[in-house]
């Protein structure tokens, strides 16, 4: 017995190695109308022409887009929800309000996480731990937002009219939902080999704008101590990806890496700017969101590496820690990230 | 390969046994005022007489809760902070900054994790299955509430002075924190036998003074799914102990397990029920929060299993899903539970 009480499967200080291989045996992603006009339109599964999704509420369109996204995974896969053991699921309302009424029907365990826009890596990370560990074979992971849903929950209604700076980013409307699998299934997307978890990361960013920059310091260390824990070079990877930093946190995690003796330049891409064409109206610094991540991880770099464009990339979505409180009593926003590792099958 | 993709853990429907010996190590425990004053006063760790513990806002009250219930974990386990792999952390909160902010100086990684008033039994099943999959050692599981960031985020500001119903709990101040471990340690308080997890139940009750009823159907799934999955009686546990039912939400219970074929009254324990006393002035139905079931499993449940008084309880806190916005949009308020079977050692 004592032999077993090791952490076997613990890898440097941060990370773990899955001690089987665990597979993104499906996904599917659904957006709204902006996401579906810029340039990975045509490779989400569903596009809405209605921000309401036919809902009374910005709160019920986003459960709406969890449902559907459950619901399509589910439907591609054919694999029953009676086989799917868990469900890991968040998003960025208050008390998750999106997740719960978005799977209620599906009558699946629920484990509830909240890591802001990270919460789609957190997700993964935890599910993947509980596949290797034996304790089930078919999981599903999900995360939305909604941009209208979001701005009312942490600035003001879409009514009165706000306005941004270029640095801030704008919410995305969708939701990547992922059936985690020990079995391979027909045609597997990707493999996860690795997790590295993310610590709270603050270095003083007061500007809830500016949220690329208060996670750039999380997604720095994260990076790094991938890196470290797996002995690899930033080359080693085909893609370094975070969540939703847009162009202003992008530079500011350039620099952070550069301090860190890590050139990720060449290699390092962003789903919010990804989801967004430049010109596009609105979008300014990119997307973001616990949508984000989710949707151009399932539409975009799951088919890289299903095609085997990519062998191997670095996932790690990104959130920033803050409500409308904390903001208005004058806290900073720290920023956390959760890193997976993915490779072609 | 293909014989390890079994899920060798899993235990009919809804629960997992452990494989190997999970301990909880350590725990500690600190409340405020009047749950000092209440039957269990004498047993916490520590007690503040400033229900704002020294902080400029409850929110920040409400963190310096989950830092200290985490240092004093820490101090009496000795176990150094470094050798603590995850904090599986929560609260009640929007977007969860107790924790945000509670946890920030630790630098430890962290799983952020959102089942409302369940969350304490969410963070022990994650980190039980995160351990016994072999991926740590040692991780630190904590939850707060606090009664006044609580009436602020969930009713109206305390200076309003807005009044309850009878049927309506009083939210705990306090934190509990738990040191799980793949080892024994010099005296640890329990061990983790199994995981019982909860799906989002809903019966339509839209009273969210009266969380005792919206909670108690999800309470009672998971009783009687644990029953089931581990063939078991209701007379195999010393107790069968929810977290925050109150007095409404008992006596929910007992009918709905009555009609399951399950008779619980002679060993049915409510964590809200214990940790104020009946004749409390402004405690109604009982005790509630992510602080409740944390504080009275620290301070009271853990000692009866380290005494050997109970040899095996089902620990099961219970989550009411909400937010003002859904309430204000007249949704119901769906209930949610996580089941946890404990063992003395």
């Amino acid at each position: 017995m004592e032999e077993k009480n090791k952490a076997i499967f613990a890898v440097g200080n941060q990370s773990v190695k899955l001690p089987m291989p665990i597979y993104i045996r499906e996904s599917a992603s659904i957006v709204g109308e902006k996401e579906g006009k810029g340039p990975l339109g045509s490779l989400f599964d569903m596009v809405g022409d209605d921000e309401l999704f036919g809902c009374a509420s910005w709160e019920e369109a986003e459960s709406t887009l969890q449902k559907e996204a459950v619901t399509l995974a589910l439907g591609k896969s054919r694999v029953n929800k009676n086989d799917v053991r868990y469900l890991f699921a968040g998003d960025l309302l208050g008390q998750t309000i999106a997740t719960s009424f978005g799977l209620r029907e599906f009558e699946i365990p629920l484990f509830g996480l909240y890591g802001a826009c990270s919460t789609c890596g957190e997700t993964i990370s935890l599910a993947s731990m509980v596949l290797g560990g034996g304790f089930a074979q078919n999981v599903m992971c999900v995360t939305s937002s909604h941009f209208a849903s979001a701005e009312k929950e942490f600035r003001f209604p879409m009514e009165y009219g706000g306005q941004r700076p270029p640095c801030a980013t704008r919410t995305v409307t969708g939701s990547g939902a992922f059936l985690l699998s020990t079995e391979k299934g027909q045609q597997p997307k990707a493999l996860i080999t690795g997790v590295t978890t993310g610590k709270i990361v603050d270095l003083g960013v007061k500007d809830s704008f500016n949220m690329g920059c208060s996670m750039a310091p999380a997604a720095a260390d994260v990076i790094a101590a991938n890196l470290r824990d797996f002995q690899r070079q930033p080359s080693d990877y085909d893609r370094i990806i975070t969540g939703d930093l847009g162009e202003v946190g992008q530079q500011a995690l350039f620099e952070l890496m550069r301090q860190r003796g890590f050139d990720i330049t060449s290699n390092h891409m962003d789903c919010g700017m990804e989801i967004f064409a430049r010109d596009q109206k609105g979008t300014l610094s990119g997307g973001s969101g616990c949508g984000c991540a989710a949707t151009v991880l399932s539409a975009f770099v799951l088919k890289k590496l299903q095609e085997k464009v990519w062998k191997r990339v670095l996932f790690i979505p990104t959130g920033a820690l803050l409500n409308k409180t904390s903001f208005n009593e004058g806290q900073t926003v720290p920023g956390i990230a959760h890193g997976v590792v993915l490779e072609s099958c």
